[in-house]
């Protein structure tokens, strides 16, 4: 069992930033696909294998972040992966940003939508994909 | 007198795609970023000058983006931006991504906050940087 | 016909830069696929089509470039492509970007080689493509 | 003494890849030079407080790249990076990235030159920057 919230680490590199000298905020959304799918491997559910398999895709219908803090070149940050919700056939990711004083410097959402290969709508989440993420999120860790 | 919506063109290069055949979502915040720049330029106040300058700085406080249909490599896509909202120190820009049938591929919002050089909270949006923005909002060309 | 060489135009963006104020180097072969594509276009090979009709793929096998002098953000760069080679089963595109000021910032150099849908080298570069390359590598408009 | 080579690892990300299932070649670089930003931390002379503080910059002046295996998404890689020459007011970097096979799936070099705040050439690389990276040339662990 993965205890919950998952925890990611990255080190901000030069080209995350910009002339402005502080992260591209665009960026903070490829390090949250990047705790993601850290997750979903460790889930048991790769998302590699499921996007070569070509039955289960899960585009993504939502993103939004907020920025508190800035992100500067060389920061240590740590992300705190939780799943926020889970639908019949989609479900809500949520990211915790801490700089290296661990202070929030970002926070993070996406939600995930699965389509069948033909791009359809899937009735519902395939079962294995449910109970990953279900066993997750009820595996919070009693502080 | 700059019209609104402002309107901003791009095609969806290979860059833009990943392997499972679409826009990665995260880089449909670079092309609204894109988007932003262009329309600073036409208004007057272009990002690139602000920040040489160094005086005034604009980071992204909030961004988001629904995506409602697939963006494929070779799209043809038309933006339109708009302001959302001018608050003190503050505004919001709206973004719609519209594909080759016209239709509402996804729709997008950044929030940016007016800083000093420190990073301290400006007490107002600059004078110039208020009067562009605001003859742009109220520049709507009658349908 | 299209002449040669062709050209492409872009303005650096904030996200093309990085913390010390300049494109990050890597963003240039973004720049230069970028004219690539829009080559292919133009000469009626689109990259975008050969791929998701999945027959013919052209993966790069060589990339390199050399950095002049600076592009900042902002900077209006001309991007000027010709063909530098036509072998059996590859080519090598040549870039040359000039700056606002018609200096040289940058050249690069890329070598792309057809292979077949299962990854097996090509025996022959594909007669359409051939052709295309060909006709637009002899149609250099006289100064 | 940090043994050369030095290793750095990664697994290729889905934005690491596009449409045509495979890693889009200019992110190497990206991956090269976090490999290198590593090295340098490593060495002490870490990248970012090089920049903040403004006295030496390290643009790269050149930058190639030869692509022999694909490489796909959730590929575990490891990148061997080696200091293949220091001159006056430049060195070069050597890159070999092998697959989880210990393939080489490519191999990349960067040349980085020294300048002043001002953009002038340096005369000399740093004293501190020399010395670090000629230890390291020097540290080669016997096989």
């Amino acid at each position: 069992m993965i205890p919950t919230p998952f925890t990611y680490f990255f080190t901000l590199r030069l080209h995350d930033t910009d002339a402005a000298g502080r992260l591209f905020f665009a960026h903070l959304f490829r390090h949250a696909h990047d705790a993601f799918e850290n997750l979903m491997t460790a889930l048991g559910v790769p998302l590699d294998a499921m996007i070569s398999a070509g039955q289960t895709l899960l585009p993504l219908i939502h993103a939004e972040a907020d920025y508190r803090q800035p992100l500067c070149h060389g920061d240590q940050v740590q992300v705190q992966v939780t799943i926020a919700e889970i639908r019949r056939r989609s479900f809500a990711i949520h990211y915790v940003f801490l700089n290296h004083h661990h202070q929030i410097a970002a926070t993070a959402r996406t939600i995930h939508c699965q389509i069948n290969a033909d791009g359809s709508a899937a009735d519902d989440l395939s079962p294995m994909l449910r109970t990953a993420l279900t066993s997750f999120q009820h595996s919070a860790i009693p502080l």
